[in-house]
């Protein structure tokens, strides 16, 4: 897959090894702050890798709640600062959209009135009308176990700098449909819902997320933001993510290496039910 | 390390290998949201795992340069909400401190004028009054390749959940002062460089912090907050990371494994002139 381009930045190094130092060029992957402006608003900035700036944007909207529908979004566009190389601010106009630059905030502290806890953050999802995703999709564990191998074998910037992470989305049948990765977890998944959400593709009720970071809450409420079934990483998920995935019905996958993989949720998607002792 | 007893959960999942499905008793990071209050205001929620969450406050506040000194935190005490099963809010009474909710973003909008890039992200920190550290500390190669081993046989929540993040704090003789591991690599050093700053021992200058994530713009900043001359990696860092690192002096070591790691900063501090080709 095309690395975009300013994506890695070269650099010189120092490699220390068994008491031998030498220069080395370097390849890393880039961080840049990116503001999200709705019209002349900054909404927020958020430290990412330049490239697929605009699916970023919509997908952050989308997965945090601001926008429900892809044709709120009336246009995105880049702006270019003066003294900028690139542009780093994205400005986004809204249609029939009731933004509130405190809504973001406003969920959480309403449902947690009676405390602050992981219930009142489960319950701020469910305050935003979530629901549980398609429970008719099912996928084979014997795919499943093939799908961390494609997304290595794709993820063109990690294989360049180590130093990325990457969300991926497959179809029924473990086809790739979109790659996306950022120095930031929760970015590669906005990457990949925004594009989903410019596409035409929300929601992704068909459709398998693999992310190569730990599973932690936020992922788990952008995935079910998107609609997707199931939700997998290589890694441990939190149990603050375990509890929000068995309370709306997400299929949660951890530990997925090899032919090996831990289903902490909505097992019946990938596991018939005769397999269990 | 003892774990504290809120940091794991246990949860029932099915683990499937080679076809097979069974049931097993599973260890999860615990994460939780906490509300930090500076008085009766409301400034972040964070989602964190719970333990050391004093530190945490403090360690926030003092690496987003919010205080600069420990003694403008006149108190630290959990709030127990009807509901909550734990305290999941700390309140933090200030004293001489200049405090205002607004200042988290000011800093950066103000330095951004020009232009919101990887410069004025720079230029933010140096507006905090953030100095390059210790130039006389020093690290031999040979000790900073044992660092990961030791903070990995003490990593107590790790090794049940496999799923958490740690920070650790070295002194010269790479003896380890203090390890603390969240969901987030953010908290981890918020909480070591909390620990510090509470204990006295604010600026940590002749210390080594490692981490076990990836070396972000983030990390460096409050690296170079707590006065800390070299930061070490077992991952890459990104190229904004890299950037802070040089503008301000600080020594960023990235791959740190076994007897090999990268010098992307500051090299003097840890490897001597004469080795380098």
């Amino acid at each position: 897959m095309r690395t975009p381009e300013r994506s890695v930045e070269l650099t010189q190094v120092t490699e220390w090894e068994d008491g031998n130092a030498r220069t080395v060029q370097d390849s890393l992957a880039a961080e840049e702050p990116l503001e999200i402006r709705i019209g002349d608003t900054p909404l927020t900035v958020t430290m990412r890798t330049p490239g697929h700036d605009h699916e970023l944007a919509a997908g952050f909207l989308f997965t945090e709640g601001i926008i429900e529908f892809a044709d709120q979004i009336a246009e995105i566009c880049p702006v270019r600062l003066k003294g900028s190389p690139g542009s780093n601010v994205v400005r986004v106009e809204l249609r029939n959209a009731d933004f509130n630059a405190e809504d973001l905030q406003r969920n959480f502290f309403a449902a947690s009135s009676c405390g602050i806890c992981g219930k009142a953050s489960i319950e701020a999802i469910r305050r935003r009308g979530l629901r549980g995703p398609n429970p008719d999709f099912h996928i084979a564990p014997e795919l499943l176990c093939q799908l961390p191998e494609i997304l290595l074998s794709e993820q063109a910037v990690f294989s360049r700098t180590g130093g990325l992470h990457a969300a991926a989305l497959f179809d029924t049948d473990g086809k790739l449909l979109a790659l996306r990765e950022d120095i930031g977890r929760h970015n590669a998944v906005d990457k990949i819902v925004g594009w989903a959400l410019l596409e035409g593709h929300i929601p992704l009720s068909s459709h398998v997320l693999l992310v190569s970071g730990r599973g932690g809450f936020e992922i788990v409420q952008k995935a079910l933001a998107a609609g997707i079934p199931v939700l997998a990483s290589v890694s441990a998920p939190s149990s603050l993510a375990v509890k929000l995935a068995r309370e709306l019905g997400l299929t949660l996958v951890g530990f997925l290496r090899g032919r090996r993989f831990v289903v902490y949720s909505g097992q019946y998607r990938c596991i018939s039910a005769g397999v269990c002792e």
